[in-house]
């Protein structure tokens, strides 16, 4: 998706360990006409796959989930890091470790809102080593809830998120595909392919 | 806001303590189509008040404020509930208490995304004791930021937080105003405004 690979390039930060700072337009000031420009990528991507629920996991996955449920009119749910203290036999839960920050969190849901009946998109904003991707799969088999796909903002190539949803046979759409970063500077896979038609 | 009061009064829950419960299209499932209508209603009572920043704190808040500020086609800010290991000087924070979980958070913004020019739009899903915006309001006084109100999904009128914004002579807009739990049901101002009408 141009529109967001240009965005990450005037706006994001490349940090040191291959961290992408995007908390001006992603993860903490949001831009919504791009979220909707995203949702609408992702609407269209799954649209006749009889999508019934969008998941994502709080909090910088609700903004891209819940514009893509709001095109195809289908409820949203966001799985929440902190678990309840009641109604713990009414979770399906996972335990999601971060590599950024260094913790593991339970994710949970509630057992009412996802079934066997359910067709699920997985919404997420960004695609490293794929944990937050593996806990809401979880949480989706627990349920019975048969998973039409997997749709990141930011993939990060490199990394081992992209193989364990491909291992899973999991259809995966990312808008952003990040080849590399090199000298600072974000590298996309559409870059080295244009690179190499050239 | 009759569409929400109606959303409320079929799939809202009435929990001991007075706690409504609406877990299922707000703050843990997610209706989209009514969150864009929400965000229509808050857009048309501020559009001409020049808002450049639509500001919320995590989670739950996102939603609402997301589909307000993608109305008002402005940048939405979420402030984060756990305050960041580094780049502690760069924010702005406030400690806010919950009286649901018991727990105080620090909430904390980037500075470099609210400043003195700004016009803000606080937008949060509940109005009970007022914490969670009078932490807002904290973080936007920091920042010199203008606010030109607050608008709130479901606001339990009996409770402090509707004084305490009117106290700073702030504009508060509720969608659903509850004026009284009466044996699990919710009564709404708008209820006891028709029953003394008739």
């Amino acid at each position: 998706m141009k529109l967001l690979e240009e965005r990450i390039r005037r706006d994001g930060q490349v940090l040191e360990g291959n961290v992408l700072k995007v908390d001006n337009f992603l993860n903490h000031q949001v831009d919504p006409d791009l979220m909707f420009a995203m949702g609408e990528e992702f609407a269209q991507s799954f649209r006749g796959n009889g999508i019934t629920k969008v998941l994502t996991v709080e909090s910088s996955g609700i903004a891209p989930a819940l514009l893509t449920g709001l095109q195809l009119h289908v409820p949203v749910i966001f799985a929440r890091k902190h678990k309840s203290l009641t109604l713990v036999n009414d979770l399906y839960t996972a335990t999601v470790y971060s590599y950024t920050k260094k913790v593991s969190n339970e994710i949970s849901i509630s057992k009412k809102f996802l079934g066997a009946d359910d067709k699920v998109l997985i919404i997420d904003d960004f695609l490293a080593n794929g944990q937050a991707v593996a806990g809401l799969i979880q949480v989706c088999e627990q349920a019975h809830a048969e998973i039409k796909g997997v749709g990141i903002a930011i993939e990060k190539t490199f990394q081992r998120g992209h193989e364990l949803i491909k291992e899973k046979g999991i259809r995966l759409e990312s808008l952003a595909q990040i080849a590399a970063f090199e000298n600072g500077q974000v590298v996309f896979v559409d870059d080295k392919e244009q690179a190499n038609a050239e």
